[in-house]
């Protein structure tokens, strides 16, 4: 247990409290109803729209498994889950190669990249909508210099 | 499929789409990186913690289970499963009020008190480090604006 003098040196104020809680739950927030409107608009998920648009961001709409998972910043193993439902459902195609540690390539079908564009232009117009238009163009600026800050300090810290 | 007029005016520019990207990504990554800090920390999950703080709040240390589930944002359901757990663990009792449909009266346990206690200093210490002290108090008070702006527009939309 701290003395008080430990707890004024490391705890956020009240006032400091407030903000952090409401910048964190209003993220969480935005990002439900996004993932609500993507749901009932295009029935994908976060995670199909996050699989199709790194695909769709690359030639030849294919990448290894292995570099699918950094680009989008899953464990491998419930990457490979998703990826196998995906597949069930025609969106992507998994190509086997043998004897090669970065596992299967991964390749978007002609009925993923169309299931992408049908649920790209609703997604859009959400995001315009509920963030880039609620913003003045001084708080989208001083959004990404925050951002950017939080950024670094949380890859610092990560792992420490 | 909308044509070009429609797309020019609905979707957000590519820099636009660039910031929004770096800020839910980032809120993300913060949020995780908090997460997986507690449970090292202190065994203990958000929810755990959300539970706790809202009781905590409270004269008495004590919410119908309605009140509770509105107090954090989680489904009946959700919360009810989530309950359970923590009940089977010592944090919390629940007292059933026959013939109420507020549900059951939750209370925090000495158990479940004195786990919120260890729990909340390690936490908000990596708040202040990984939040408040990453940005300038000019940025902190922006972050607070922008929170603002974006929680009534997603308020606003929601169910819409």
């Amino acid at each position: 247990m701290a003395d008080d003098g430990e707890r004024r040196r490391v705890m956020p104020t009240a006032e400091e409290l407030r903000v952090w809680r409401l910048f964190i739950e209003t993220a969480e927030a935005l990002r439900a109803e996004l993932t609500s409107r993507m749901q009932s608009e295009s029935a994908m998920s976060p995670g199909d729209y996050a699989v199709l648009l790194a695909l769709h961001d690359t030639d030849g709409h294919r990448l290894r498994s292995s570099r699918l998972a950094e680009v989008i910043g899953w464990e491998r193993s419930r990457l490979s889950h998703h990826l196998g439902r995906m597949e069930r459902r025609g969106l992507i195609l998994r190509e086997e190669c043998a004897a090669d540690s970065r596992g299967a390539e991964v390749v978007m079908t002609d009925e993923g990249a169309a299931a992408f564009r049908r649920a790209s232009l609703p997604h859009l117009r959400d995001v315009r909508r509920l963030f880039v238009d609620a913003l003045t163009p001084e708080q989208l600026a001083e959004a990404e210099g925050i951002a950017r800050a939080l950024r670094s300090r949380v890859d610092a810290a990560r792992g420490s």
